[in-house]
């Protein structure tokens, strides 16, 4: 799990969309990255990126999830909160299932005061009220007060896992903004920054061409050439 | 398609819920009325009139459906943001499916600069931070990043489709307001307008009346007398 | 229904989260009380705490539920809105169905005016906007414009129901906060709220000492003996 | 709940399709009627025809629903299947949830022991492989093996409920065939079945007008004067 | 719509499972094939083949789906159990909703006497007992008995649509076995029908070889040059 | 992975019915036991009753899941069928998704001729109806023709996993019956065969006392002494 986020490559994601990098996959045949699900709890300009580090989930038994069993401190959630490397998103699988929660307010407190980018779940989170007032990138489906013993037992970290109704492996990249999650595969992460952030400045230059009353044929996407022209100017005139 | 939403139906719609409009249009025994699912994503005063015009999508086809098919001046959902007349309202039958985008921001904004009086989908869009910012109606499921080539095809322009488990027929006056959509068949229009404007000025007044401490029996739905006396001078003194 | 809350464990209750709560219920084997669903339509500071008072609605039949059914002094529905007790809190046991409103704004107006401590139903409310700016606790699932009567009969009060997948007997304590509903059998509220009370002032001393650097082994839950010496400084020094 | 259901009703609804039925209170603007889910374990000739008798579940809660609970004589589940009228249906709101049984074998044993016409629960049955060997009409969703105290508890009897998304009524006509069951209001029976007898022989004529190669258009719905002829001779030939 | 299924493709496709069929379209990048849901009412030896036509319902409206609306001729289902050429498949796209029927017996006696290869609907169908009985392949969801007025508008025929998450084109080639229902691209039929051909014999093979106790490595796919020699041995001794 | 399901607890699982054992282990405290969603294929008198041995599906990728991943000796789903040990239970977590087969008929062929004991799944199988001919228990939610790469990733081998929304840890026995799939923690094995051994010989006697009229009173559950004295007799007549 020594992925290698390079400083660039995570600087870039910073500033593309979700929108933006699924179209970027879909180029190379993925077509199931965009988590299905979670949506942000504490929106803010501050975009999540990190490798994933995951933890697994599987349905509760009476028997062994109790209260108790926090106790021990090689419990896969309390032990992932203490070991996701700084940097990296925590990705947990909770089938897609909310009836209690994946984790609440204190872990991710603890999250992130360790430096971790952000943490997603396919269920739901608790102290949700306190969660939307911390600095600090969260996903879920919806808010779920009951502690997760009631329905979720911590089966195992860093195993490829099931988010949102996509396959996420240790150390591919997350990466998050107001409109949800995208997982990208670790070794096109660097290949897709790359080339999302050349799409990027040309949607901006649609953007603004639309406001100023440019219709999409030719432009979006791009055939035409004095349309191209144009926005070479732009650019120039822009620095970008 | 030469549906003629006059201006007056067209004002008094922009005052009326769609509370009220369902009520109404129960009257006349239609009960599916109200599009299930879609939200506003930019919670605004100015309220959606409209007739519609339909975009209707099928599941999408890995060898149809791809980038390329963007480049086509006839691809149905181009032509539709293009084509689509200036105070209608674009519906997108999704088929209730937001796995991937209905359309985006950049499409969205080339619409409200057209004139276009606002957008309802039953899946979802992408670019929901920027479309939030937009002065324009938008309405949808819940945020979905992916290019819409990954799960739908557009198939044609204005034939009757569902949209939200409700049948919208081309024509037929959309109205929404920050609760949701209504679908007013184009001949019941006018009418409708005129007797919820009744109903409205009448509810406002209820409201008073149960801020100062009226109970509900005779007073909704009216049946006291005296409190149809006392509605009479409240009317006339507020001009309405 | 002479269900006593004392006003202790009302004052108590109003300042404990929901999450807290259902752990309290599930140290005694009860894990299904957080209401699956209804979530706040006006969130704020003041949190909603009192005893059920229930509805019952079960699907509307065409020749039953017609507008003038709002005309009788028994309609479940207009009764119950006068009759709910203050302090009460209303609990409308919708099916989970949102395809038609379970109420709207006059008649919640109408409760909040009566003194009633909250609404909750887990199908939807019409009026939502009006409703979000009413100082008054209403929890709910989506927004739904149709009437009750396209979807809903009001079938009687008072009886136990099912509101969000959880069973609620009345005169149960319910608590919301901004998070959701949780549900506490009447018997257990003074003794849940007594030690709940407890648990609070322990992580209120946990948040802070996690935001200072503290891991969570031995603090949460509390095994260390010296963190056990510190809460007790800290508690102190508070004068919790 | 003193409904009479007239032998010669019975007798009649006893030949007549759920799907002509539905249709004959479509011609009322009954649209709600037939109960979605519940499906025949054990197809048979034998039509299930009879008054309902209803028992409504709602969730169970641990401290509650225990083992204990069924040695008292007043459970409703158990109360309600040795007090189910001989003739009559029993009608079973499970709240359309089969993650635990409605009921099992023995009971069911005891039901057609007792003369009672049939049973329906929009939930599930346990010992279904022993129900599919009964000579008794049994409607559920899908088999559930766990015992209903697992999650649901009986609350009452005979009183209005919803199953399958349709409101019943004590006293309701309940009539199921091998393609499901549906819930005729008690004041329509007799009207329905003299209607739908009628409606059944034209439609024997039909089919076999179809497989001698009549086409649809003035055959179905009847609009051909010369096949209205035909048809008189046919009826009057076979006697019916 | 004057696709050609020619005699030889058409035979083939009689002969290969839709398992195999989905393996041969995935190779080509086709991975939504498979109809999600439509099972087939009457297990039958018959397998079903032949070109798509095509019927969209979208929801019914209570002002325009009366039961008068079945006397107009040009009502698109009774117009399309009439025009629906010998030799294909009705397909019916019923938004995957089965609360009322898409068609009953009477229709679907007639498209079999009519020569029709066989008809799906992503809803589901009344007099499915009769139905059972037919010599005539009939893909569903689940048995509904109301009139598909109830909630069904037929809107149009031989439009491109969606069934059971599929995009089917008329003129696609449908191809039914006792699993389900796949639809072939029509441009592919030919191709596919050989090169499954193929891969049925060899399956063929597989099982007589796992039977006699062969190991799935090098078998399954095949890689093993000895199973290879012995494959051919056996396809000649077969003559196939 | 050293399971020892001792013959005698084995003998006596094959005679216990599904419901019998989910009443076994409600009485310990575990609920959630029945797994949600699968049902045989082959309804036969054989039970199946073996140590679970599983398998587990995260999402597809498009990159990694192509069809020479079959030829990988270490892919493990192949693996799975060759290393399942003779007597034990394949149980296949597939998230609940069957939009494509979790294994088909060849697969299934070789586990039975490997000696296999069953086979579950809460997705789907392909080839079901060779394998409804198969003596050879397999549990799935519905038939699925599409191969598993489409959709599904084998991911890993005998890891803790979820089926049909329960906890199932390798070892655990399954019993399956013709309704549905039961999963019995493995310590807890032996001690619940004894037990609802028992209980199984008391409900033949309740099931004859009910054919011949006896009412539940009393009898089920067993608090009459006169009926306690009969059963004595009873059993004592046939020697069990």
């Amino acid at each position: 799990m020594t992925t290698i986020l390079d400083d660039a490559t995570r600087a870039r994601l910073s500033g593309i969309s979700t929108a933006t990098l699924t179209t970027a996959l879909f180029k190379r045949g993925l077509r199931n990255v965009f988590l299905q699900g979670p949506q942000r709890i504490n929106p803010a300009p501050r975009q999540m990126v990190g490798p994933a580090f995951t933890l697994r989930y599987i349905p509760a038994r009476e028997d062994i999830d109790v209260l108790k069993a926090f106790e021990d401190r090689n419990h896969p959630q309390r032990k992932g909160v203490e070991e996701c490397p700084p940097g990296h998103v925590m990705v947990i699988d909770s089938r897609g299932d909310a009836h209690a929660a994946s984790a609440g307010g204190i872990l991710l407190t603890r999250l992130m005061h360790r430096g971790v980018a952000g943490v997603v779940t396919d269920g739901g989170f608790r102290d949700t009220p306190e969660i939307a007032g911390l600095d600090f990138p969260a996903y879920h489906k919806r808010p779920s007060a009951p502690t997760n013993l009631i329905h979720h037992h911590a089966a195992d970290l860093n195993l490829p896992v099931a988010c949102g109704e996509v396959a996420v492996y240790p150390g591919d990249v997350m990466v998050g903004d107001n409109e949800g999650v995208v997982c990208i595969p670790a070794y096109l992460a660097a290949e897709i920054a790359a080339e999302t952030f050349e799409q990027t400045v040309y949607e901006d230059f649609v953007v603004e061409e639309v406001r100023n009353g440019t219709g999409l044929f030719g432009l979006y996407p791009l055939l035409d050439p004095q349309i191209s022209e144009r926005f070479a100017r732009w650019r120039d005139g822009k620095g970008r």
